[in-house]
């Protein structure tokens, strides 16, 4: 009998040893600081070359969570590496922010943080009491946070191949029945809300670095949000977008938050809360506090019906009692974030292209 | 009125500074290689260090994922970190790593995988087809494994302080109802079943590292074992313990075991599936088989009674093909294992002290 079967030749494998980016990441054949700075780069670097690659319509949402649902349960799951320098700095240190950064991630969707893994990649030579502390640190900050860290990796790395200790942590919460907060839903009418001061964190972590000191004592304002995002949507289950605006700053959160809903945001800049420390920081170093890091602050898009009991219990919690209104969700320039400044001018506040600071977190 | 209050002082924080491990880590006041690879150094690390500072029930128990309840669904949630030199070798690269060695654990848990996050941590300079090679080669492995990446991240680090890549992925899949999996259920008469050639995957990365060749090109066994674990369950559900022998190899696993279940492993030697070509690498690098990583493979503990039917189920799916009763769980010499050799004689096959090949996984 002829055997009838059709041969399908297998596709033709990418030929990766001339590969070039489909579309230029701005003409860089190489990877350079920005790409880690959670601006224009970083999201490129995700739109051109991981998006294609992993495919998937959760990951194309590109929130700093996924909500997925498994067993019938509504889950956020979150992860994210930790390379800051130093590791200890003012107000907190690599350990802190391996836990604060993911629960907050997760805190963002309005999921309940319940579980942490987390995975250490030590240099060979690192002190084995400097790992210790990193890692009474983030045990610390887990049991503040309400998190158990439940499975971990250790990887050892020669001497010259790392910078003492990387970490990363995912995460898993549980997302409350009616809740269904993200970038998308921002809609425009929404009053935008700041928990607190803007721009600490990033300063602290500078101040400390190469030897700059500005006179005053900057502490970081890394901390866990669950619980100030329970006391949110325990007046209305109905906030449209939270995001905890770390790399990038404000700035980047509020242009993410645009570009996903299709609005505009109108900020009052003489509202946004910078402290003067910060400020001052910011003149002598040449930033802007809209594009500095924050740990310990969220932004929040509310429905104005629901926006006074909203500000009022963000007041009421102490990682809120700065909360403030600074601006509003418009139809108008969609995409956009315009900057009313305290002249009575506007100004454009762009996506950062890079970032202002390096390993930040 | 008087003041009443009791005031209690808080606990004196640990003087981290002049901080020393309860139990000596060897002696170690720093970290060395070893520390990474996966023996008893590393099981030092996380006794002595991370478990104390994270606490935690779930955490205690060690295994290589930790089931949990949440949201009434019944999850098995790992997470590792890849730290491969090179990232291409043969037979695979760090993407499919990063995807295999979490979707492995997982399922070793009896897990059905389903959703991985992935972070990168790049370093300066590395190129961009290099990351999008390794980006696609990630994508391709979580199709074939059936999983989704949903979630991830990206740092920078400066030239210097990185290696090209390093990768981390934390995986959550779903434990069906009925299965409980884990170390501590091996019992004396559980047969010990490995689903083929041990020692595949060190040998074949250590064949293209510091430009040693072995005449014979072998390549790396690197593969998702969901569909295996689901065929050995389709045979009964009562699977004891199933375990990825990775860092460490056959022989660490088998001890983690022992240790965990306090039974005795009796391995008959000229059973276990060593291939021709790892025998003679290995007897040229002064290395044991046993001890050698995998990234393929499973060894499993089977109650009597269905041994029979698993191994047939696993010999009948492509990746057990050579599947291969290597001994069985006994009473004596609880948290030891003894390798019965092909002479007759029996020997201790220890737990490895630190570990042979640096940086496998």
């Amino acid at each position: 009998m002829p055997d009838t079967t059709t041969t399908v030749p297998a596709p033709a494998a990418p030929d990766f040893a001339n590969w070039s980016c489909p579309l230029p990441l701005r003409d860089h054949p190489r990877v350079v600081m920005g790409h880690g700075g959670g601006g224009a780069m970083s999201a490129e670097l995700v739109e051109h070359v991981f998006a294609p690659a992993f495919g998937g319509p959760l990951l194309a949402s590109l929130g700093d969570s996924a909500a997925l649902t498994l067993g019938g349960a509504r889950l956020a799951f979150s992860t994210d590496s930790f390379v800051v320098r130093p590791l200890f700095f003012p107000g907190g240190s690599i350990g802190d922010l391996a836990v604060n950064g993911t629960v907050n991630d997760l805190a963002m969707s309005g999921a309940r943080p319940a579980y942490l893994s987390c995975a250490f990649i030590l240099e060979e030579g690192v002190e084995m009491a400097t790992v210790a502390r990193v890692a009474q640190a983030l045990g610390e900050a887990a049991r503040r946070a309400g998190v158990e860290v439940v499975t971990g990796d250790t990887k050892v790395v020669e001497a010259g191949h790392g910078d003492g200790i990387y970490l990363n942590t995912a995460g898993i919460g549980l997302i409350p029945a009616g809740v269904d907060i993200r970038a998308q839903r921002a809609a425009p009418g929404d009053v935008v809300i700041v928990s607190g001061d803007i721009g600490v964190h990033g300063v602290a972590v500078m101040s400390v670095r190469e030897g700059l000191e500005f006179g005053v004592r900057i502490e970081s304002d890394c901390a866990a949000l669950g619980g100030l995002v329970e006391a949110m949507l325990a007046v209305t289950p109905d906030l449209h977008v939270l995001r905890d605006p770390t790399r990038g700053g404000l700035g980047a959160a509020l242009n993410e938050i645009a570009v996903a809903a299709g609005v505009g945001v109108l900020v009052q800049e003489r509202s946004v809360p910078v402290p003067d420390e910060v400020a001052n920081a910011c003149a002598i170093l040449g930033l802007d506090p809209m594009y500095v890091a924050n740990e310990g602050k969220l932004v929040a898009f509310v429905p104005r019906e629901h926006a006074g009991a909203v500000l009022a219990a963000m007041r009421a919690h102490p990682l809120g009692a700065r909360a403030a209104v600074i601006g509003e969700c418009v139809a108008d320039h969609p995409g956009m974030v315009v900057a009313r400044t305290g002249l009575g001018g506007t100004r454009v506040v762009d996506l950062p292209i890079g970032e202002q600071l390096p390993r930040i977190c």
